[in-house]
């Protein structure tokens, strides 16, 4: 809700001139709507009940991704700008990869006669996903039918904007339409040597259109002059390259003097039209082999877009091959444009995040940073893996601090996971914080779910007082405090008989017997009674004084076991090692 | 084949007439056949081949009853003495309680002229089955056929055979054709005051033919005259009781002097015969109700006798529950002769072996001794369970020497057996040869039959050098050598572990470490070396000192495992108690 006042404020102050930070934004052109700016403000408190209603759910469980659906359909249909900000402001946080969202919110701006905020809302939208395409297209579109021609600069900001969009996405294999649209727009403006310039771009870029591409650079070459499609560098030094190829061997004539006729002309176009073509070919054959390498894995990309449903097995199966592929062979640039465009269809899945802060390791601490926050704080706020990475990457960095809010955060988010409870308490452990770390185990005794997850606790905490506090007695005074809680877990029981059984086993063999006393005494299933009658007639067969209390201890088995037959086998063929295993 | 030949000597001396031990042994009158002693010693190596092929498949499987049956057909079809005797001697060392075959040798003893041998094989049959009714008839019925009526002891010899078989078993339920056999004898021999105190006897004991003995006993009651089936001091005494009763009240003349007339004979002898038969009414009835409390259990008994198939389970159970209510309602001698009658069909059923041997412990060490010693030495002498409580009876009661040599009997019969070899060991340790414990443990590494049952034994002395011998170096290199020899057994590795595990974790990291590194390297199957990888990773969490190291840990689980989804969940959730239990 903090965000949402800041972004009023925002829209509040977009009116004012003052407020256009960016340099070549659209100037702001308001049409039929005039915005009262103080009447939207003041409308806050009585935006819809409706409203407050689809907003309530979303707020309550902003994973439920249909009611974020509804509540934006909602504001759309209703036409209400305040609570479209508000609603689109609140979905981004959580949904920023939605490109066809940023579109509709800056409509709705636009429709308002926000121009300005329009414009606002496409860079936010192209900061948190510049590979989409279709979002770039639809803001040049924008920026084209809004921008104010009079600076005589309209061309040049145009372009800017086109070469903007190609640096962001276009070596993405599926930005076939952006660079169309460049060249067609470059065409339109009778920039031919700027197409020709775009073409000798694209041609070396494996994209899925790489072929088509070829041809209609081919008829840009046939159906043009030279002179018109090459830049002026190009075309003198093809001119020179011909001329020395066409002279006479011996003759030392420069080539420069030579007065064309009509004749010569014509030939000397169709020979630069050929070299042109020629030296594009060999880009274009190498491209070809490079696309031919990709093809199958971009086959495979069925869902290139994000969404929520999951993704079929097969599909990330693809993706992590794929990846594995470009790591191997590809370039940095183009690693890192797959693990990105890769992260907007699996933005769910944690391990291609996982993956790519790994890949970014040897190159940026920064770079990897920021991946794990994005993927923490953005998309995947309750998946524990990737918290768990991410503590321990900047504990690594010695950013302790970072660290241990990192994991509480994820606490916070979740409660009641162990994975992460364990790694509060390992952190601590690590930094000397024994108190604390011992503090963390006892809260979890305290207010586990359940009497299981708190004997969880109490072993641990048990394990961690022997082990480096080096307490014995404490140790067993947590388990037999948490055996008065839980006596049907087996798992306090065992822990008990081998704080005993650290020790001495000569010594103490009447302490390890009365561990096996308390646990065949308790109400624990008869199963694991068996079990515990079972190890400790071994016991007493591997480290036992007495043959008499083996005797017993065997007779006392066969009393516990219904069936006679059966434990005949069992008894004696179970053995430590076999019940630890 | 030592006892063949000692049975050999003593058919040899059988001629004469000083080996005739037993007192009422029927005269040796040689019949048709006139045996050669000598000639039958001399035919020894001459017995026919068949018999030698026949004889040597039960010498090499003595559990193979079969070949036992074709073996004795063979020697009763050839009518061949000393082949027979050969035959069946062996025959029950290994199961004396087939009482038809008992029945067959002395018939062949007695066809060859040899009564003294063939009473001599019927004791010795009744010796080893002393409950077989069918034997002790079929003796009877031989001893009245074959003795010598010359002296006029005839008629005593055979009431004292008839009084030695109810003793031994007419408390059997299934007793009735003796007790019917021995009636029928007696009345036969006219002694009507035996036939009534044999029913007297008969009549209170549960047995299944109980109502008929009743009914026979009114019957022998109403034909005969009280002064010939009583014993003359039941009827004076009864014949006072009655005049008494009769004698008008205040009248104090002696009943003794009473003149009888015939009318008041005949009333008399009525009197007398509802006097008898409603003495023994009360006790028929507290019978019946003995009865009625075994008659479902009786019931369930379907196959009294020994064989070697194996019984039904309600068979079984139905034994376990009869014997449990005898135990809890019989007197002791109706428990021993439960337990004597079950142990005929249950012979190879150890559990009822072991229930008898508890049950004696309470009367008699001797019985004790007796009961697992015949267990062991004729019936099982391939179950260790049974052996290893008679060798552990014997420790209790202070005969080391002698548990020794049972477990290592038992090792010889069925060598390999981890449990007995295990007992070996154990019973050394206790009093107090540790090296011959750690001798009979390194034998166990040496002659293992395959290397998982070499690391088994390296296991168990490792921990017996660490937590006895208190010496981890010992242990270490016991199970560093196995290790070798044994590279995929997950134990030793996690052995190992726990050995570094059991010290100082914070001094040992290094260590500990290397062991899991050890495992890692290891040509384990992979999901053996996931589980150890997952280990390690928990042991840095909950004790490692550095970051770095658990990050590289996880980092090198993720490489181990091939799909990265599936273990991002096992990994935290699984901890040491987890995995060890």
């Amino acid at each position: 809700m903090e965000l949402d006042a800041a972004r009023q404020t925002e829209a509040g102050d977009s009116e004012s001139p003052s407020n256009m930070e960016l340099e070549d934004a659209p100037k702001e052109t308001p049409e039929a709507v005039e915005p009262a700016t103080d009447a939207a403000a003041a409308q806050d408190p009585a935006l819809p009940a409706e409203y407050e209603r689809l907003f309530k759910v979303v707020e309550e469980n902003p994973e439920d991704f249909n009611g974020w659906v509804y509540l934006l359909q909602y504001v759309e249909q209703e036409n209400h700008l305040e609570a479209s900000r508000k609603a689109f402001d609140a979905f981004f946080l959580h949904y920023p990869y939605c490109y066809g969202y940023w579109k509709k919110y800056a409509d709705i701006e636009k429709k308002h006669g926000y121009i300005h905020m329009a414009d606002e809302v496409y860079r936010r939208g192209l900061q948190a996903i510049p590979l989409s395409v279709d979002l770039w297209l639809h803001y040049i579109t924008f920026l084209r039918e809004n921008q104010d021609t009079s600076d005589g600069e309209a061309e040049n900001r145009i372009r800017a904007s086109y070469e903007h969009a190609v640096l962001a996405c276009g070596t993405d294999f599926r930005s076939d339409r952006l660079w169309e649209a460049y060249i067609a727009w470059e065409t339109e403006q009778g920039k031919l040597a700027n197409v020709t310039a775009v073409y000798d771009r694209i041609l070396c870029i494996p994209t899925q259109l790489y072929s088509q591409h070829f041809q209609k650079f081919k008829e840009h070459v046939q159906s043009n002059n030279p002179k018109h499609f090459l830049s002026e560098e190009e075309f003198v030094q093809l001119r020179v390259e011909l001329a020395n190829a066409n002279k006479p061997s011996g003759d030392d004539a420069p080539g420069e003097e030579l007065p064309p006729g009509t004749e010569d002309l014509v030939t000397e176009i169709e020979n630069m039209r050929h070299k042109v073509i020629e030296t594009r070919q060999e880009v274009f054959n190498h491209n070809e082999h490079e696309v031919s390498k990709r093809w199958a894995f971009e086959e495979g990309i069925k869902r290139p877009y994000f969404h929520v449903k999951a993704l079929e097995k097969t599909q990330l199966n693809n993706w992590r091959e794929y990846l594995d592929f470009e790591l191997e062979n590809g370039t940095p640039e183009r690693v890192v444009v797959l693990f990105e465009r890769c992260l907007i269809a699996c933005a769910l899945y944690e391990e291609f995040w996982i993956k790519y802060a790994k890949y970014l390791e040897s190159y940026s601490v920064e770079g990897v940073r920021h991946i794990f926050k994005k993927a923490c704080t953005v998309h995947l706020p309750k998946k524990p893996t990737v918290h768990l990475l991410w503590a321990a990457f900047e504990e690594q960095q010695g950013s302790v601090e970072e660290a241990r809010g990192i994991l509480k955060a994820m606490e916070e988010a979740v409660p009641g996971l162990a994975m992460v409870r364990l790694r509060r308490v390992s952190l601590e452990r690590r930094h000397g914080n024994m108190d604390e770390a011992e503090a963390l185990l006892r809260d979890g005794i305290t207010n586990g779910k359940n009497s299981s997850e708190s004997s969880f606790y109490a072993v641990k905490l048990a394990r961690q007082l022997v082990k480096v506090q080096k307490s014995i007695g404490k140790a067993k005074k947590v388990l037999l405090e948490a055996v008065e809680k839980d006596e049907t877990n087996p798992k306090l029981y065992l822990n008990l008989l081998e704080l005993e059984y650290s020790g001495d086993v000569q010594q103490n063999e009447a302490e390890i017997l009365a561990c096996f006393d308390r646990a065949l005494s308790s109400p624990m299933s008869l199963e694991q009674r068996l079990t515990f009658s079972q190890r400790k007639v071994e016991f007493l067969e591997d480290f036992g004084s007495d043959i008499n209390v083996l005797v017993a201890a065997y007779e006392q088995h066969q009393r516990l076991e219904p069936q006679f037959i059966s434990y005949q086998l069992q008894i004696w063929n179970i053995t430590y090692l076999d019940t630890r295993l």
